[in-house]
């Protein structure tokens, strides 16, 4: 009985940190650890020719790193998000010297998948915001009683945050536990909507053990969140897939980077910034994928960023595009040199930064103005 | 109202890549965004006193690495698996020069996690293998049709290999589809089991997407696999923890570290060998650890997969001992000097080597003669 493939492929672009004569053999072992994982010697013929990765190109960078494109069956990844990940970098993670650089689907892979429900155009059009940045604030620190994270809700919203997320540190602790917050922090917004006629909403960190991950999105549903924060290092990328193509949750989604740093923090192993924050996750539901921003308190250069955000919109076919959402020691000063790189198309995330004005609500509504005259 | 803790901490130690004058400065950094998230001259006295890290110990280790011992409250941990890794390494992940060395934590806390349902005695009981070291071999390559891998199954068994499992890139694919092949290769091995009278499994893949995995843990189960494969990388760590927990599967489980390995591959962040394949994987229920032998086509050293042997059974309090599955290009020749360093609680996991020899059975016959003589 021959084996039987429709002869379509998807591709994977690695940077090999290689010398020239080294290159070609090491892409082969990509081609054959992420497929049969197997013996070139011991496979057969048809199982090489069908199976195994094939290198379409291999260039030289510099000296010492490779591009290598190689090419798969759509076949080895099935209809899953968990296999298509293990054929891009499963094994080979653990090999130094190899970076996933990019993917490239073809339509009948990227038809298996939704991606983001709402995208750019659809957060837009939920959050009734035309075509300014986004302002977004993340409620800390952790230890605050409920209360006292409703109130900075109420005057986050009285200032005019549109998204006003959990920390990725609240889950459902002692302190504030998790359907008490969703609750009282989404009537607090609320509450200060109805006063502004502003439309902010409250985001709740859903980063949650297995079998609290659904119900926890129908809790925040239900109580009124206006989207879902998911840090996918902690719970795996296919349960934030799962939770973007529930069809009776229909949340936006921000995607948080918690436990995926490693992935990026050597140029000599990993995923880059492009595919991780922006491909990866966009395929994976997210509708905002939240990242260091440059020059703040992480080790992201300026390059990577601009990498991310070309990640969160390059061509994915039916995959919309979605919200570059730099954070991580933003500052006020800083939003026109961000608007630059990240254009309108952004999501400004400022925690900390609002705390250091004259109060919160004067704080965020000089935020808001800033980001209204753009 | 105040802030109720219990006073109890857990421990993160932290090798933090930087010179002596830094060594402090970045350990309190890890304080503040492990836990608050905020900076210091914001944080309240009562949440730095209880919330924030703090340093226990501080040490040098050579004039460019520090160890930092940092304790967290076991409230900010909660009781969720997802939440205690936030903690430990979520943001962080994300800067350079820090690598979790090992995870210590109290009765309180290890008292919520159940860990491998088997371990060391159960897995050794479940097999009938009093004390010496198990045989494990992958079904492989992948493209080969259920009947094909059934016929490796039905040879390895006759063989006596103890454990033959799926290769962790066998998922649901055209080629061999999940409920066939676990029916059809779970079958294969009991025939020869009526030959031979060893007591051989087939351990099924189920490294799945968010909604099929408790499924296949199901189906697996009920037509007779005798235990499971679960790549943590790929479905997270807490879909592992799950599938131990569940009462009415009660299988032994198999960790595979694919998409795992960016964890390691840099001395300069991620987490430890020893805590990622041992305290972690113990942590969330696997009953035995593979990652990859040193000297095969992976980058391990020695004394990292000494270490890992530590992971698999330093005290955890009443989580179990578990089994290091060395594996990646192993050869039966080297079973003695891999017997040095594991000892006798070890699974020898041996892939393409085990078709190196005449055939299959007697390649099997050959590697179980070498164990059963330690």
């Amino acid at each position: 009985m021959s084996l039987q493939v429709s002869g379509e492929r998807f591709t994977a672009t690695y940077l090999l940190d290689c010398a020239a004569d080294e290159a070609r053999e090491r892409a082969l072992d990509i081609c054959f650890e992420q497929t049969v994982e197997f013996p070139s010697d011991l496979t057969r013929d048809e199982i090489k020719e069908k199976i195994v990765g094939q290198i379409v190109e291999l260039q030289e960078i510099d000296p010492h790193t490779h591009r290598a494109v190689i090419s798969f069956p759509v076949e080895a990844a099935g209809d899953e998000l968990t296999q298509l990940l293990n054929v891009l970098f499963g094994n080979i993670s653990i090999k130094p010297g190899i970076k996933l650089e990019r993917i490239g689907l073809p339509p009948s892979l990227l038809s298996l998948y939704k991606g983001p429900r709402f995208g750019r155009q659809g957060l837009r059009a939920a959050l009734g915001i035309p075509s300014r940045p986004m302002l977004c604030t993340a409620l800390k620190p952790m230890g605050y009683s409920t209360q006292q994270l409703a109130d900075l809700c109420y005057q986050f919203a009285l200032g005019g945050i549109d998204i006003i997320k959990d920390d990725h540190g609240l889950a459902d602790q002692t302190f504030s536990p998790f359907e008490e917050r969703v609750r009282t922090c989404a009537e607090a917004v609320q509450k200060a909507n109805a006063k502004t006629g502003y439309k902010s909403i409250y985001m709740s960190n859903i980063s949650a053990p297995y079998d609290e991950l659904i119900e926890r999105a129908n809790i925040a549903k239900e109580l009124g969140a206006g989207g879902l924060l998911i840090a996918p290092g902690l719970v795996g990328f296919d349960s934030m897939r799962r939770i973007a193509d529930d069809d009776s949750i229909v949340l936006p989604i921000m995607s948080h980077p918690a436990l995926l740093g490693s992935f990026t923090t050597t140029s000599n192993n990993g995923v880059s910034h492009y595919a991780l924050y922006g491909q990866i996750a966009r395929l994976a539901g997210a509708d905002a994928t939240i990242f260091p921003n440059w020059g703040g308190r992480f080790a992201f250069s300026k390059e990577e960023c601009i990498s991310i955000v070309a990640g969160t919109r390059d061509e994915m076919g039916i995959i919309k595009a979605i919200f570059p959402t730099p954070g991580g020691g933003m500052t006020m000063e800083r939003v026109p040199e961000m608007l630059e790189v990240f254009g309108r198309d952004v999501i400004f995330l400022m925690g900390g930064g609002l705390h250091r004005g004259k109060d919160l609500v004067s704080s965020s509504a000089t935020f808001r103005e800033i980001v209204e005259k753009i």
